[in-house]
C-alpha cells in the first residue's frame, strides 16, 4: 500500500507508529475506521468510530462507540479560503486518527460535510484532494453541512428534511432517489429573516423605529440597550456600523425570546414572523421534492438544529414552527437529534459503505 | 487683519494674489463673498456667491450670481476620516474662492452642511476647526447635510421637513424656534426599507423566494440576472457576498421600476412598501415637531431629494409619497428643488448673516 505524505508535519504520527507496531498495512492498534467531519463556518468537528459488523447496522449501538473527537476552526472555503478550510480538515482528520491509535490505512469510508459545498464542483474538488491523500480503497463522500445535520436526527439516512436555523437558516430536504432541494439560506442581504440575524436585526429596527416615532414603544429598547451597554437608541446606529458580522447581532436573540415571553407585542411579533419564515422554508423544500407524497398527507421527518430552536425552549419557536408546518403537511415528524452532526457525517459514511457493499 | 496660513499648499493664492492687488483686506478682486458647502459620502460640492445687499433677501435673484462652484469626492468624517474629511472641505473652499478671485478676508459667512454630523459635538469639533482658519468677522455655520437639502428647496429657510431618498433614505424636520427631528436613516442593517439599498435588497430577496419555491414567480428575475450578467439566481448569493456596498445593491432600482411599469405584480409590492415606508418617515417627523398645527392641517414644505425619488418618475414614486402623507397631514406642500444643496447652504448662510444683523 502507498502511503502519501503530503505534509510531513500532519502525518508524522503515523511513521512513529509504524514503528512502534512493527509496520503494514494494518492501521495500527484498532481494525477498520470510519471518519465523521461536520464542517461548519463557526467549527470543524470529526469523530473516529470503529468499523462495526455491517450486518449490524439496522441496529446501531447507542451510543455509537466513539474512537475520538477533536473540534477545531472554521472550514468554509468561502469563509477562511480553500489552503485554510484544507489545512483544517487534514488536521482534524490526523489528529483524530492519531488519538484513535489508528492512521490512514485502516480508515474504511470518510464522510465530509462541509459548509460552502453548494455546487457539484466544490464536491469534486474535495473529493479529488480526498483521493490524494488516502489510499484508493478508502470510501469517500462529500456533502454540504446539512447532510451531516439531517443524518444526525435520521441516524445515518439521507431522506427526508432538515431545518437548521441559527445565526442564518436554511432549509434543506433529500429524497431517497437521490434529490435534493434547499430554500433559504442566501444570506442577510437576501431575506432570511428566520435567521437568528434577522430576528435580532429586526429587533434592533423596532427599537429604532419607536425611537424615531415610527413605531410603537417596546421592552426591547432597554433589554437590548441594557446587554449592549448603550444609554441611547441612537448610540445603536454607531454600534451596527462598527461591526455588522451576522453572529454578533444574532448573539441577541435570548433578549428578544425574553421580551415576547415577558408579553411584549413587537417582540412577539417578531417572532411569530420568523416562525412564518422558517415554516414557509421547510414547505417549499416539502413540495418541491415531494417529501409528503402525492395527497400531501404523507409522513417525512424534519430534523431540526440550530441556535434559534434548540435555545429558546421558552417561547417555543420550534413548536411554533412545527405547528405551523402541520397546517400544510401533517405528516411532518419533528426530530431533535441526540447526537452531533459530525455522527450524523459518520453514520452517513456507514451506510454509503454499506450500500457500496451491496451493490 | 491676521492671515493663518494653516495649510501653506492650499492658501499660497492668497499670496500672489495679495502681491498681485497691492495686498492688505478688501478680499481680492470682489466684494464680499458667502461660501456654501456641501459635504456628502459621494462627493463635496462648495459654491462661492457674491455678498448682496441685505435688504434684497426677499428678493432674490433667479438664479443667483455664481461665482465659483468645485467639486471633490467624500468629506463624512466617519466614512474616510477626519483628517481626510477636513482636508477635502478646506480644498474645495480655498479653490473655490480662488477662481472667484476672492480671499478668505472677503468671505462674510460660511454654511457648511455636512454628512456624518448628528451630534452637537461633530458640530463644535468642525466649527473649530473653521474658527481658526477664517478670520475672526466670519460667521460660519455648521449643520448636517439635510439641512442644505431642505434650504434648496425652501430658498435658505430651515423649516419644514425634507425627505432624502438615495441609496440611503432618512426624513429630517426644522421648526422656525429651533428644534429639529429625525426618522429613518438609521442604515440598512435596522431596516431603512425605503431607501434605494432596501428596494434593491427587497428585489434580490424576491428573485431568490421564488427560485425557491417561497415566493411567486417575477420579471425581476430576468431583468436583473440579466442586469448583472449573471445566468442563474444561485449566483445571486455569490454576488452579494462577493461585495454588499449599498450603493451597488441600490443602482438595481432602475431594473424595480422598470418591472413594476410593465405590470409585474411583485416589483409594484416593493415600491408601494417603500412608499409606504418613506411616508410614514415623514410623518413621524412632522407629529414629533408638530409642523402641521394642532388640528394636523396646517401647510408645511415638504421638500424632496435624492435618486430614488427623482429618477424614476415613469412609476412615481415621489408621487406615490406625497399621496400616502397627504391621507395624514392634507397641508402638506411637496417641493422638487431647482437649485442644488450647496446653494441651499449657500442660502442658509445668506439667511443667519442677515439674522446676525437684525439681531
Amino acid at each position: 500500500m502507498t502511503k502519501k505524505y503530503r505534509n510531513g508535519e500532519i502525518w508524522e504520527f503515523e511513521r512513529e507508529m509504524s514503528g512502534r507496531t512493527g509496520g503494514g498495512g494494518g492501521g495500527g492498534g484498532v481494525g477498520g475506521v470510519i471518519l465523521g467531519i461536520d464542517g461548519g463556518t463557526t467549527s470543524t468537528i470529526c469523530v473516529c468510530v470503529p468499523l462495526l459488523p455491517l450486518q449490524q447496522s439496522l441496529h446501531l449501538p447507542d451510543p455509537l462507540p466513539l474512537l475520538a473527537r477533536v473540534e477545531a476552526g472554521c472550514s468554509n472555503h468561502n469563509s477562511v479560503g480553500e489552503t485554510a478550510a484544507r489545512e483544517t480538515l487534514e488536521q482534524v482528520m490526523a489528529e483524530a486518527l492519531s488519538r484513535s491509535g489508528s492512521d490512514r490505512s485502516a480508515v474504511q469510508a470518510i464522510c465530509l460535510s462541509v459548509s460552502g459545498v453548494n455546487h457539484p464542483t466544490d464536491q469534486q474538488r474535495i473529493l479529488n484532494w480526498l483521493r490524494d491523500m488516502f489510499p484508493s480503497h478508502v470510501k469517500l463522500y462529500v456533502r454540504n453541512d446539512a447532510a451531516a445535520a439531517l443524518a444526525s436526527g435520521t441516524m445515518g439516512r439521507l431522506s427526508g428534511c432538515v431545518l437548521i436555523a441559527g445565526t442564518g437558516s436554511i432549509a434543506f430536504g433529500f429524497t431517497d432517489d437521490g434529490r435534493e432541494a434547499r430554500a433559504a439560506g442566501a444570506g442577510p442581504i437576501l431575506g432570511d429573516w428566520g435567521s437568528g440575524y434577522g430576528i435580532s436585526a429586526q429587533a434592533l429596527t423596532a427599537i429604532i423605529r419607536a425611537h424615531d416615532g415610527r413605531g410603537p414603544q417596546t421592552k426591547l429598547t432597554n433589554s437590548i440597550l441594557q446587554t449592549l451597554g448603550l444609554s441611547s437608541a441612537d448610540e445603536l446606529i454607531g454600534w451596527t456600523y462598527a461591526d455588522s458580522s451576522w453572529a454578533r447581532i444574532a448573539a441577541l436573540v435570548p433578549a428578544v425570546v425574553s421580551c415576547a415571553e415577558s408579553g411584549d407585542e413587537v417582540a412577539n411579533n417578531i417572532l411569530q414572523d420568523a416562525v412564518k419564515e422558517l415554516a414557509l422554508s421547510v414547505n417549499a423544500v416539502v413540495q418541491r421534492l415531494g417529501l409528503s407524497g402525492s395527497d400531501g398527507k404523507g409522513s417525512f421527518p424534519l430534523v431540526m438544529v440550530g441556535g434559534v430552536i434548540e435555545g429558546n425552549k421558552g417561547w417555543g419557536i420550534a413548536q411554533e414552527v412545527i405547528n405551523c408546518i402541520s397546517k400544510d403537511y401533517p405528516g411532518v415528524v419533528p426530530i431533535w437529534p441526540k447526537v452531533e452532526p459530525a455522527i450524523g457525517a459518520a453514520l452517513l459514511a456507514w451506510n454509503f459503505l454499506k450500500d457500496s457493499h451491496q451493490e
